[in-house]
């Protein structure tokens, strides 16, 4: 559990005040698994996979009831979770307005060229020209996604004055009155003046922003990731900065993040991974180490919505985010 | 003219061919007024007053028709112009957007907390704790003035999903409906969370923000000035920031900016404005040298409505945006 967690914890315990509850800032493993003994249910949130031994264990202990505070499900074998009969929860939406703000965030800083202006200051420069800005309105935002996250960017990009063209294999039926679904990924390519990706990592998708999509773009197009790495080809982003036809990338998760987010590092120069190396230093490319979703408001949701899903099975209940363990 | 505006000079020039237009990269003054000789009108941009002698130069050229590309009219004498039989123009709204977007973009900086990202990043430190960030979502934005400006800024925050409430001497009818306003400046102070002043510089607005509002205001308090420097005491907002009343502050004005915005420093050390230095290497405050206007969209405008009214005053017509100067 980290810090930041501990609030929200308290809080709900407070309000349970018949639950007994203990934490560990420990990760979840074959040996710390010992410390969930006594206990009826377990809530867990870390990037390393759960192990069969661990699990076997907690089954042991009586424990057949997991919550993660988080979407991701990397970590589990189901095959386990089925062989030793458990029931698992996630939090797979905790704040969209966390990740659609801070794409916005991210648009407003590359239009209105915050890094020079940044510099500009540093160096005791306080004037405009020649760091002239663009607006969001009367630009073409293509939206890629438009669950959860991408409807309400959708909502900000329109209120802003923006046209919206969005694609989704399940078009969301109220932004389909509004006219803003295209028939193709490629036709929100060829539309977009800022472009953002707001889908899950589904195998098909790993690399659909790879050389010949950036082709399809126009040039000088703003691109926005704070979906997942995997999404895109890197080497293909990056060539397409060189060359220009990228104007811009607000990216807050990168293919390699692992090597290099939630890492401190002496200095930048310490930061081995290429991809990164070549994509900081450039007054048009801005990263943040995956905080998109880092408010007050979803922390709050990931401790809440897992604590009271693992009491809600722990008590018979129905839980509000029940994974479906039986399709691998 | 500045270089950025040169290119819709030009823009424009191509769409009227039969108007003759010539620049000078020179302030307006008694000597370079002999430059206007020849042609029928001028167009002038500049924050130097506009002196008696200069004018009356003018009219000696057959010249009454002065279009200013700018809201701002302080540096005439009205009584100048009514004597000389003068007609003037000017570009009283350029890009509400420009100005609403930017206002988004300090309130989004501020509440996750990019200067400290930015620091940490520099130091090669790319973990989140423990700078966790604030939506808007959820949050009450206040918003003083509800004009061009001020009712964009509204319509943003209420997609972003806050709970708008404002004041304005004149409520717009659209937003009256929504129910936003509330009865007085003190109720948006005492309400918002997110304070943010959209108004012009009325004499009776001078230091609308001192010691006293700033007492009425929630325990920190995110405030955003992108609208007149004196509209704030900037004395008290400092105080304010010091004791932690104000949680942070997005300036894109200041009452000593001409002091500062738009110089060039050897260093920031050579800024002797105290009020500024008191500001700056705060991680809770955000200063822009008066760029929330500056986007390509402004500029395009305040080109071509000051140069077509220009037009229409020689052509005898009705120009859009007239000034009542019989009236100081």
């Amino acid at each position: 559990m980290r810090e930041d967690e501990k609030g929200y914890l308290k809080e709900w315990s407070n309000i349970h005040s018949d639950v007994e509850i203990d934490y560990t800032d420990q990760i979840f493993n074959d040996e710390t698994v010992e410390l969930a003994k006594g206990y009826n249910g377990v809530v867990l949130l870390q990037t390393q996979p759960y192990s069969r031994t661990s699990l076997q264990k907690l089954q042991d202990f009586g424990i057949t009831k997991i919550s993660v505070r988080n979407v991701g499900l990397d970590g589990f074998d189901f095959k386990d979770l089925r062989d030793l009969g458990f029931s698992l929860t996630n939090v797979p939406v905790y704040s969209p307005n966390a990740i659609a703000e801070h794409t916005t965030s991210l648009m407003l800083r590359l239009l209105r060229r915050v890094p020079e202006f940044d510099k500009k200051f540093d160096n005791a420069d306080f004037r405009w020209f020649p760091t002239i800005g663009e607006e969001i309105n009367g630009k073409t935002v293509g939206i890629i996604g438009t669950g959860h996250i991408g409807s309400v960017v959708a909502r900000i990009m329109m209120a802003m004055g923006a046209k919206v063209v969005a694609y989704d294999i399940k078009p969301n039926p109220f932004l389909e009155n509004l006219g803003i679904y295209v028939n193709s990924v490629d036709e929100v390519l060829k539309q977009a003046d800022i472009l953002t990706l707001h889908t899950p990592l589904a195998k098909k998708d790993v690399h659909m922003i790879d050389t010949a999509a950036i082709a399809k773009m126009k040039d000088g197009v703003i691109f926005i990731n704070a979906a997942r790495g995997g999404l895109v080809d890197t080497d293909a982003l990056i060539a397409g900065l060189d060359s220009g036809k990228i104007g811009g990338a607000g990216l807050d998760v990168l293919e390699s993040e692992n090597d290099v987010f939630q890492k401190k590092f002496t200095s930048i120069d310490d930061v081995k991974d290429p991809q990164f190396k070549a994509l900081i230093n450039r007054d048009n490319v801005i990263i943040t180490p995956h905080t998109a979703f880092y408010t007050t408001t979803a922390v709050h949701n990931m401790i809440f919505d897992s604590l009271t899903d693992n009491l809600n099975m722990l008590e018979g209940k129905t839980p509000k985010y029940p994974v479906d363990i039986t399709v691998d």
